[in-house]
């Protein structure tokens, strides 16, 4: 390797995430990750969703510059409807060389495949054709497998949730994936030229997920640092990954991406498709744009945002907007509608982009490029004009077999955004929404991951099935790796409060597990539950450093002397002292007439001495 | 103050908060701030709600050995009710020496006043009796005019929002804030020994506001940084703070931040109680907590959280929860009632209490001793029935015509959240919500500003009226400085939000302001219109640092060339230059039917060749 520049020496994090250790479970070798407890606890480990990939895990030597093993090669193989074929070769242009090159430029992946796969003539590779021909797929199987988690626990829960109509199962068949599937509930993006991939679902019906942008721009970062923002994000819970990178070496930085990410990567085509043409909206043509998808799909790119409901008629709508147009695809084609006078070709050209999407088994993420850009904008005609267009293209890309996501949100207070949720529903078939956000003001600044996390969480419990993350920069600046992980985290915990909000049957065994942890001053052990340790056990310690802090059974809010859960311990300890029975007092109906009540309750509670934190027979 | 030791050296951030300046408006001379936009925006400056008192007003001195001038002294004497009395004097085992002081003290505020005001005999001071005799107060008129903020510029808006069977009105008047306290649905904590606040209102049909805790704690702190704390906090939007201070010193150092505060103080007055009595709560009594109240109602305390609501029968309902009980008070009251096999004094006492609370116009806020402390725990019997007895002790209250607000939530997932808001509606007759978050998910400490925040949020929208912040450092730590402004700005977003969604009239003005500022590059004004000025423009820097970018047509995320925003600039402009009326683009219903509708309007484009940027004639 020593032909490889310093500069795109790939340092990413890798090992065990604290606290936890990777296991592989059933027939597929499913990843998770495993917290063991303190023995103390009586309580078994408690098993979570895993999106870090080989990365977190010691026993796979992690080679950047070969790229991660194929997990998925056989499996695509085997079905015998791919064929290899010579990969389109590599120009100039691809990497934004238009001119000299100012940029450096950046190391070729130096482990590019030479031949790539796509369905055999007339064949469909998408998940969704193999499901409504009723075909179990192993890459179904692993979902069922994985999004089972902690569900072996159920029978000690009561399910409690409201879910707005979803069909959340107790338990996750490999059958019922291919059900969702096969009816547009679910997707499960994963182009057959990213056998890297471990396989995850999208749909209302399944975990709530969520994706992270990470990507270079003309005016900072490298693919060094894009490489490691990718690696860094699944570390932290990311589902998928969007490359967004605009500017040059496009192509060489997502293939980095590419080959050494386990989790789907989306993209928006256009950007590239752009630098192609110099930047010019207007000197966009179909013959580039389509030469940029084949470029991708062969990539290995999972699914594609596609702004084809930027339709000709809808752009007046956005005059009398606060913030016309944000979305930077969105104004693209609107740029391009308008100098050409024309139908978006994007929009007209739809089947045939179709056609391109399942010979790889690409996804569409049907691209909102009117969402609002301020709160201001919030469920406007325009925003609504286009969500019924991709609800029309859904339906266009299912008569292919071909998987779709819808993207939303934005800018929405919170009032606007059931709306959101219902009408996109309605409108495209239940395909499975992906927002971004949305932010529920527009006067944070700076707190903008916390802004549309409020609007994520909602929107997420209501229904939709993936939420793009915000970081703090949003507005700003490029997130570096301290926004990445503190987008991440935000939108795992808005994520996951919405499935606790769903009903999720097991949502709610990790929380459990560390509100018992909590209570009984098992510190490491909460420190380990947390989507984020480190930060957790930082801030345990910024007050109470010594490692003797660690097994206190006090914290530095209250101090030893005067905490409550140690007096609610002494009152446990107090009334178990007492050994009288008295289910009464659990059983008793909350006292509301308070004299009455407060008299007879007072008078059973003296009679019988206070059999009162035992456990009650029910 | 040469005899001030060094490190009771008070430094607080004084001068002006970036990008606005202070201003006194009306009569009340009612202290807001107000944002001037660059002249290029042809827009006029935006007068925002402003907690953060003399301090941010470079025209004051400031000298925290002295206190704050008395604002409202001469509104309270005026009222002829008062009487001036020798103030009780403070014991050591007010500060908790009960032996030895080993904490090294702190040194007592240098202004003490000797004498106090308390109502004389017979009178009822509190602003609810004026109220319900009809008076408008000098206390009455500030709230209306600092609540109607923004409204002038109402006609510019339609009102949009679901508010949940509020009753907001266009326009405050001092009318309408009488209104509200003498039904019980607003108050307005203001201790007549703490004439130094500035007067506000905490209602369902106000604003949402925020309340900041601060205070040491027996392992940390000193009173320096709690002073300080508090300046912090009011600075960056806290309404209302509590002192919380547990351990030595709690006199002297609440002596301290009351003198030097603006806004309302609020207190758990047990807390001091049981370090009068060594922390044994066993060792409580009516004559100590009833001496508590005395003292800290002449020092000035605006509310008292006072934990009446946890009675003896309530206990063993907590015996199945994951968390017991969580909150100190409620702790402390229950481990007293079980010792005794008594009825809590403080519910058979309530009357009593409320005798003292009216002759100094201390508002009470009425315990959630119970509230959940996990979401396993939310919205259980032990909850609903502590409420209902809140509700129960709210009439009692009001019959006195003493002012109440009361607390709730804590841990409690996003479907559970209403159902807390509608009880205590129904419950508590309208009397204010103030709710400590809730947070929607147990599985992020170090993040629990932000699952409080969507909780918060949410609550803030369906009717709470004030939202106690909760910081990074909940269940891990004491939040330090940075911490707090973290919390607050945090809070601040979560309460507008809720804001705008119950379609406040005016909460939308900034944010339109903002957004607007966004679109056109307005660098310095989006800065100074966000919540957090600092971090805002600190975040913009870390990618462009230049000077020349805060005013440049583009930003880091797309770079100088590709940019939505300005693309639709350009979009707008290609527009401007085509002159054909074309209204019909503008009134065009969203063309839903795609292949007719783009039919038709493609060639109507056509035709008129693209008047669509200008604003429509309607």
């Amino acid at each position: 390797m020593a032909d490889i520049p310093a500069r795109t020496e790939l340092k990413v994090t890798t090992g065990p995430i604290r606290g936890s250790r990777k296991i592989h479970v059933g027939e597929r070798r499913v990843a998770m990750r495993e917290i063991a407890l303190e023995p103390s606890s009586g309580e078994p480990p408690v098993r979570v969703y895993d999106t870090s990939g080989p990365y977190s895990d010691p026993e796979v030597r992690i080679d950047i510059m070969a790229g991660l093993p194929e997990l998925r090669r056989d499996w695509i193989r085997g079905r015998g409807d791919v064929e290899e074929v010579a990969q389109r070769e590599v120009r100039p242009e691809d990497n934004g060389q238009l001119g000299p090159d100012r940029s450096g430029g950046v190391q070729p992946f130096p482990n590019v495949r030479r031949k790539v796969l796509r369905a055999k003539p007339g064949m469909n590779v998408s998940q969704m054709h193999y499901a409504r021909r009723g075909i179990v797929t192993p890459e179904m199987e692993y979902v069922a497998e994985r999004e089972n988690l902690g569900r072996a626990r159920l029978a000690e829960y009561i399910r409690d949730g409201e879910d707005f109509g979803a069909s959340i199962p107790d338990y996750v068949t490999p059958e019922f994936v291919r059900d969702e599937v096969a009816r547009g509930r679910a997707i499960i993006p994963n182009n057959i030229n990213h056998p890297e991939s471990e396989p995850m679902a999208i749909g209302r019906n399944f975990l709530v997920k969520i994706n992270a942008n990470i990507g270079n721009s003309a005016v900072a970062s490298d693919v060094a640092s894009e490489v490691d923002k990718m690696v860094w994000s699944i570390r932290w819970g990311a589902d998928t990954v969007m490359d967004l990178s605009t500017g040059r070496n496009i192509h060489d930085t997502r293939e980095w991406i590419i080959r050494n990410s386990p989790v789907p990567i989306g993209t928006v085509p256009i950007y590239q498709a752009l630098e192609k043409v110099g930047g010019i909206a207007e000197d966009l043509t179909w013959e580039i744009f389509r030469d940029t998808l084949i470029e991708q799909a062969e990539q290995g790119v999972d699914y594609f945002t596609i702004h084809a409901g930027v339709r000709l008629p809808y752009i007046p709508m956005t005059a009398k907007r606060v913030t016309g147009i944000v979305s930077r695809g969105g104004s693209i084609m609107a740029k391009w509608c308008l100098a050409h006078h024309k139908e978006s070709f994007l929009y007209e050209r739809f089947d045939e982009i179709t056609e391109i999407m399942k010979a790889y088994d690409i996804a569409y993420s049907l691209g909102d490029g009117l969402r609002p850009g301020s709160n201001a904008d919030a469920n406007d005609e325009a925003q609504f004009a286009e969500l019924y267009t991709l609800g029309e293209l859904t339906k266009k890309a299912w008569a292919q077999d071909v998987q779709v996501m819808i993207e939303g949100p934005g800018h929405v207070p919170m009032h606007k955004i059931k709306a959101n949720m219902d009408k996109q529903l309605e409108a495209c078939g239940e395909a499975p929404f992906y927002t971004l956000g949305p932010l529920t003001t527009d006067i944070a600044p700076g707190y903008d991951h916390i802004t549309s996390a409020i609007g994520a969480a909602m929107i997420g419990w209501f229904g939709t099935a993936m939420l793009c993350y915000v970081t703090p920069k949003e507005h700003l600046g490029l997130p570096d790796r301290d926004d990445v992980k503190v987008g991440v985290v935000t939108y795992k915990l808005a994520a996951h409060a919405a499935d606790l909000a769903k009903g999720h049957p097991a949502a709610k065994v990790r929380d459990d597990a560390l509100s018992r942890a909590r209570f009984e001053f098992r510190w490491r052990d909460q420190f380990n539950l947390a989507l984020d340790p480190e930060t957790a056990e930082q801030y345990h310690d910024q007050t109470l450093p010594a490692e003797g802090a660690k097994t206190a059974h006090f914290c530095s809010m209250c101090g030893p002397k005067f905490c409550s859960m140690k007096i609610t311990q002494e009152v446990r300890d107090f009334a178990a002292k007492q050994n009288a029975g008295a289910e009464t007092f659990i059983a008793a109906e909350p006292v509301v007439d308070a004299d009455a009540g407060m008299a007879e309750m007072s008078e059973v509670f003296r009679e019988k001495g206070g059999e009162i934190y035992l456990p009650a027979a029910e």
